[in-house]
């Protein structure tokens, strides 16, 4: 075993786009477990949009990532070594490992999984967080109901992908809003949407009268920006609008707030907010609901796996703010 | 009979803030009662900021007004003639009769009112729209609770000082948001409010940071723009935002989105709009509610009458932009 564990820790508070001098690349020996812990050699890492409103250090759901910590991430990785009672060597397992190599954890939120069901990224995706926000986003905040008309923004994203598909299951109309013809052409030929639309070629607001016309019932919103005003103007009465999260404002230094919010009035809507982890007493009845899904070839987790080592975590992240992943972004540690 | 009837119409559509030549003042002889009507002698019209929405010629939740049609007001008068089963000479009424001296109707929507009770403008403001506005707004779209932190804008004005009210009757810590000292003084030592901010003085974020540490529950807005902003920055986990109007927002040119919208997903918060006709059914049983509290001393209807014709409306009407009047605004028509 490589008695060395690298690690990248958060060395200054960005503003805006987190720049290479925002990181330090560490290493330590590699730990052992003491009583009641597990180590893990990690071997996948989950990028996640709402990593960068961690760096930030301001109030929110959780408390932001401390300077010179290493970088919270959730990951997967295989127990090497266990003096918990709930975990074995060779054992699979899931949970926020950080930006590093290996981990020492105390069993708390570590899941096993097992990789001859589905991929190990699939945990991290459409069984991990990803999915669980797409469920409970759509279906418990945004109310879904069948027949509906919803419409996904970042819908070629890690939640935006899932959100679609569980809306087409329930029987819903779905348009999607991405950037870029590869992408949408994904959504309408690969996933199953009724629609995509381009986001960078010309007028959304157009495009999405002549997709919705009459209007949309939940608005899912991973983006936020023009985009989340775009669909606040094509709201149908009585509309749900999720604000699932806004990578477009994480970096920007200039936040930019919905102009066409009094269409919550006129169209009698409701916008609302959610955080996943309030969920979490529910993550096992979601879990098994979307892996018969996935069994039954209704839905497919997408994942955009890239390899490398955990020196690449900064140059990945930029990923999701670039829109460069098609799906849920995973660095596979080589 | 002074048989000329003086109105107010349309006659362009404002831009930003209505201007003298957007109105036009006509006269025609008084009309008569055909069968299954009424004529109404308008003795006050009711002036709400809501007006300004509909000059405007854009899809809302209700047709805009014509261009060279009678402006549109609640109003209250005396019938004066009535071919109609429900109606005798001599009732009081109120109803949608327009901004002139009469009016003829088909007795939809006009109810009888009784003005030994109450004073005649209490069935424009407390026990009418507005009270309903405040009533269904705070209790069902608000989903208040006993005992929470409520935060209203706008409110010295009609809606706000009544929400405030019905607030503290079912004994929640009420916070309100108004321009200037007079109406501040208003809040606290008259309507019962436990603190009340003046947006003119100082930091706003700052002075609602002191007042309701804890966060408020619910946040019932009725100004918009940085206002809006500063109660969103100051939710509690859960809380609900009231989107009842956004008077900053009716003449401005460029309007001004929530840039603290994301404190929605950070406390799983909603922001909802709503529209008071939604409720008709109800209310009867909110108007039964509200007077009961009057009776009992436990609300007051706050009214700023203005006594003058029909020709000043559009002067007064511009009271309400200007934060002119402390509680409803109401011409009273000499």
């Amino acid at each position: 075993m490589d008695a060395t564990n690298h690690q990248v820790r958060l060395a200054a508070r960005p503003t805006g786009e987190p720049a290479p001098s925002d990181w330090a690349f560490t290493e330590e020996p590699v730990p052992t477990a003491a009583d009641g812990q597990l180590l893990v050699r990690i071997t996948h890492l989950s990028l996640d949009p709402a990593m960068r409103a961690w760096l930030d250090d301001r109030p929110s759901y959780i408390p932001p990532v401390g300077l010179n910590e290493v970088m919270r991430a959730l990951g997967a990785g295989e127990v090497v070594e266990s003096k918990h009672p709930s975990f074995a060597a060779g054992d699979h397992v899931t949970g926020v490992f950080g930006v590093q190599e290996y981990a020492i954890s105390d069993g708390r939120g570590v899941q096993i999984v097992d990789p001859s069901a589905v991929p190990v990224t699939t945990y991290l995706s459409a069984l991990g967080m990803t999915g669980m926000t797409a469920y409970f986003g759509l279906f418990d905040v945004g109310a879904l109901k069948e027949g509906e008309t919803v419409l996904v923004s970042g819908a070629a994203g890690a939640v935006g992908s899932m959100v679609g598909q569980l809306a087409k299951i329930k029987g819903c109309t779905v348009i999607g809003i991405a950037g870029g013809p590869e992408k949408c052409a994904t959504l309408t030929e690969e996933l199953g949407f009724d629609a995509a639309v381009d986001y960078r070629a010309g007028s959304l607001s157009r495009a999405l009268r002549e997709k919705a016309p009459d209007g949309v019932d939940v608005f899912f919103d991973n983006v936020g920006g023009e985009v989340l005003d775009a669909g606040l103007g094509r709201l149908a009465r009585g509309a749900r609008v999720v604000i699932c999260g806004a990578i477009s404002q994480y970096n920007s230094g200039q936040p930019y707030g919905p102009k066409n919010y009094l269409s919550l009035l006129v169209n009698r809507a409701r916008m609302e907010g959610f955080v996943v982890f309030d969920y979490a007493s529910r993550y096992a009845e979601a879990g098994a609901e979307i892996a018969g899904w996935l069994r039954a070839g209704q839905l497919r987790s997408k994942e955009h796996v890239v390899t490398g080592s955990v020196a690449d975590f900064p140059a990945t992240l930029l990923k999701l703010f670039y829109g460069e992943n098609l799906g849920k972004l995973v660095l596979q540690i080589a």
